[in-house]
């Protein structure tokens, strides 16, 4: 089959054995792959990655149980031993054995196919479309914020970024009810979430009053130092970007204002398919570009290109 | 009188004018004063702090009203507005207009005399020594700790570092009931604890195995990242070195491991003189050096030196 395959040197459309049907796992056929940054990082060396890139689909299942076959789903995207303390306490997402659809250790869905667990499967509903049921993945990692910190509409709150991920973000604090400014530095992004209600500023403008939650989600060490300055003395900041190039950080005002830094990543799925499907977030304007898997290196460019939001991949 | 004053460039012993009484303050007699590590950074220009150094004291209130003069005491060092919206929650550590004694705005302790807020004073017991009052300051910015972060006996804990802050946290956290291992990469400082009947490593001996809490007391960039590697998934590193230095740092595994990382500074003195005087914590053998408030920078000098932990001056 047709795969953007990583060789640790150059990503490139190839062809790749079918993936094998494993008891427990299902096959799925590709409807639709997501870009993520992570790709592009993944393509610069980080983790160390080998194989088939994509961790973003909504797909159909074509092998495994019956009652699996032929269903619209989406996949989790950490593949978890569900054997140890962590996989016991419903936290596959940080099982030590786990393997990530196309990140680590394991093939991804920018392909033709691609194989996955049966306990990381979600059907779809049917109201929602492929072109939404795409976004679960990377909404879910904004969903993601709410589990592990407190968002209410007495706590003011600031997403710095309106890449993807920090529009999704800021969708998801105020599908909670807080009280969200997105700041960034492109009106034209920050016109999607505009449209929806959701204050939004130029970075030139903002008054950088400092409050409770501050969600970090332009991925540069500039921004997490914002991000810092934004955030009240005892404040909440959610660091969502990894910025694994070991910038030079100073982590003093984290010390002084006794500010509590929360890594985030991975998301639980039910909570983001429900919003899809309820329709209080919306994410299809959110697409910037598609592109036929064969030209999945032209895709790849272009979502890294300044501006660009969402790039999707049809096989 | 005699301080030991910082222009800008350089730390000297000088006759300063005697702090002057205001209503709501005191003025204290130092009767011990002790060198932070803070005092070291600050003649080096963090902070651009100009004035007398010094925040760890025991002293007698000499001049104030008539209920405090004569007691014994120490003094928070966080000089608040007593009108503000942080203050009213009885955060002034937090107030945006606080002074800070000996570190921003405020004259310190290393001298004859310091002027202190009543507000900030706590009468020393009886059975607590002046070798042991004067480290009721550093060891609430270890008692911090536990009014951030759940401590328990379930809960694994390891401190990093061994200087004086680490030494005092594993104090804390034992006293809290807490497991708590102690690494650092001096056996003669580790022993002052291990005497304590709490677990100590050699830094090139430690296991590495993950936990739940971690506490960084290294003040250094491979400190932290260390800490970061030894804090498991969903777990929470306490920072309380500053590390303005803006050292390279790599904080993606923060994020992939969805670590809390709560900034940690000065803490309750109530807790600290409560344990002092119960004896569950000791401190007097953390003393290396004494010196005469005359030899004030020998003392300094002294403080930097490696494997010296508190230096006390004494008017």
């Amino acid at each position: 089959m047709r795969a953007l395959h990583f060789d640790g040197q150059v990503a490139r459309v190839a062809d790749v054995p079918l993936p094998e049907w494993t008891p427990g796992t299902a096959i799925v056929r590709v409807r639709l792959a997501g870009i993520c940054n992570t790709d592009l990082e993944l393509v610069r060396g980080y983790m160390g990655f080998r194989g088939t890139l994509g961790h973003e689909l909504v797909g159909e299942v074509v092998d495994g149980p019956d009652a699996w076959r032929g269903r619209r789903v989406v996949g989790e995207i950490n593949f978890a031993c569900g054997a140890c303390a962590w996989c016991a306490r419903g936290l596959g997402r940080h099982c030590p054995q786990r393997t990530v659809m196309g990140i680590q250790g394991a093939d991804g869905a920018l392909a033709e196919f691609v194989r996955v667990p049966l306990v990381n499967l979600h059907c779809v509903p049917d109201g929602v479309s492929d072109d939404a049921a795409v976004f679960t993945e990377p909404l879910a990692a904004a969903f993601e914020i709410l589990a592990q910190v407190r968002v209410a509409s007495d706590r003011s709150s600031v997403v710095l970024g309106d890449g993807k991920l920090g529009l999704l973000a800021a969708q998801a604090l105020a599908h909670a009810g807080a009280r969200v400014l997105v700041v960034g530095k492109h009106a034209e992004k920050l016109a999607h979430v505009a449209r929806r209600g959701i204050a939004t500023t130029l970075l030139a403008d903002w008054d950088r009053a400092a409050v409770d939650l501050v969600v970090e989600a332009t991925g540069t060490a500039a921004g997490f130092e914002l991000a810092l300055a934004a955030t009240r003395p005892r404040g909440t900041l959610v660091l969502k970007s990894t910025l694994a190039h070991g910038a030079p950080l100073n982590l003093a005002p984290l010390v002084i204002h006794e500010i509590t830094v929360v890594g985030s990543r991975c998301g639980p799925f039910a909570p983001a398919l429900a919003a899809l499907a309820g329709g209080t977030v919306q994410v299809r304007q959110l697409i910037s570009a598609r592109y036929a898997l064969r030209d999945a290196t032209q895709a790849l460019a272009r979502a890294a290109e300044p501006g660009v939001l969402k790039v999707l991949v049809a096989p």
